[in-house]
């Protein structure tokens, strides 16, 4: 984290594919109107069900980004 | 939480009548500056007591919106 | 926290001093954007470590500040 | 708990009108089919918002009953 | 919590009404015996059932309160 | 774990001999009407008193069995 | 979660190929016996270690599922 | 817990013979200043070693009494 | 924590200097009243901000103490 | 744990028995390797269940043990 | 986890790739310098991001291993 | 942590003086004898108390470093 000050926000992403497939989603969807992403961490792991089939996989993450002086 | 990516933010509502109206307050205002709140959790039922009687109701959530593309 | 409505933000401060600076420099950072600052809460104390000696001390922290009607 | 043994089931209800209400839902959906409820404990108050405003209340509880003999 | 020295106990009350009549009854109980009292937080929501409906309304709560000099 | 699907349930039982009295009568009831248990993991340790002495040790478990196909 | 009651059961599946193939064979055999599976969170990662190698890909998880009136 | 307010207190007990016995030893050492004692639980279970064996088993707990009126 | 009965008290406390002088503070009050006080473990680290700077450090602890026979 | 510095390693021990002997098992095969071990703290209680019946009672924990200059 | 005793030890591994492959690289390295792995949890799921991009994924695993007597 | 496997280790180090200065004994000491120390975190900050006054201020930290190929 050297000697930048960062924030922290919560996000929330999706994918029809994977949870893996959801992460890069909301990361991008982030750095569309953030700049500085650095680093995120995973809070959830979870999905939509519908006849018996994952229609959604989504997660809860943390992602921090630096701020400019 | 389907195919958007949402927001999630934080805040912390009071109220002089109870945690229910606390909770109703701070969703009302949230909604004054933000667009497509979708969902909140409550992380915290707290209160300020004076003379022995509970003065203020407070409740923090987390709150969750979609963002727009 | 009374009347008012609170937003409630995560940071990450770093120091090369000390823990108490690196959350002085979060505080004072915020303080620059962010009006009507009330209130700070630690969540993480960390640091990072070079040739055997710590480099930076690093602190994540939860920051409350009241919205304005 | 005395002396018997139990077992805790995990629900989810949900009101138009408050959490109480949510509760009150809940136990009764669950007294319709588990006899011998004996207690409960909220785990989460959580709820859906349309056009800022709360259109669901919704509430996470563990139940215990007693397993007979 | 300013420049006082906070002694934190921990409560826990109930209601045959509602979780926010415990809440009431448990504060104005400490306060009988307690001087000071200065917030209160919220640690669980349970309560008992019995033939299917909700005896008793129960709440645990840490309770602030300042120590005189 | 290997290649089964596993079903965790959560239970409580007591004892007025000790809590390890507790945890094995918790098991042989559930094992009573629930077939392929294959493990239990304690998640709280409580009891009762009455005029100053333990009446029933009390023990929460989760206790996992395989799903047969 | 809207205006059902839904029932929170707790699974664990296995895969020797993969944590995100884990939660589908999970999904699958608790589809076969449970009908209106709603949603899944993750709990826990897991796996079994051989030689070296990774053995058995296991993963916990919360599913609920609306009950029908 | 009924119609009382319950005053929950946090002890450490300690034993040469064993955990069991250490909350033995708590709950009757609270039990001889404090009338009322309802319910314990137990928060953590340590102990101190000496050249390779256990010389003391030690057990913290929360303890509840009821408040008379 | 040998052979002893311990009790353990929730205290919070605060300085305008530092969190670590806050720490002093809590401990110096409470042992004034409190005697054969043992250890203190830190819960938490907050303080408040006025016009951009700290102006109260504070802290909880927990501090723990033998009960004489 | 006064002047020294301590190292914490994580243990999980197994009996037939009981809980209480797996962790005297656990210390006992930690002292063949280890000197100085001073303190630990029992973080989870399992076990595995054959045909209805508990086969190893299962514990983990934490010990610690000083460095030496 | 049966008779033997464990040792439990926490490693982070990183991969350009894919968390899945991150966890497999912690693995690896693990399985070259300790014998008898038997099982790891998976305790972090993270990442460093450049320019908008992931870099690397991050775990945090805890991993288990027999003792030989 | 970019491309490297780390090992995380668990120490507690004390000081007469404050919880820094435990800090930074903890890191000197574990830097003796393991090499490419990387980061750490604070997990807990106790002390002991004599005679009303904190005689050792002790802290547990987390300890990351990297193994080298």
């Amino acid at each position: 984290m050297a000697d930048h000050i960062y924030r922290v926000i919560e996000l929330a992403g999706s994918s029809q594919i994977s949870h893996a497939d959801a992460i890069e989603n909301a990361i991008a969807r982030a750095a569309k109107t953030t700049r500085n992403l650095r680093w995120f961490e995973v809070t959830q792991l979870r999905g939509e069900i519908e006849n018996g089939e994952i229609q959604h996989y989504q997660v809860a993450m943390k992602v921090g980004f630096t701020l400019e002086d």
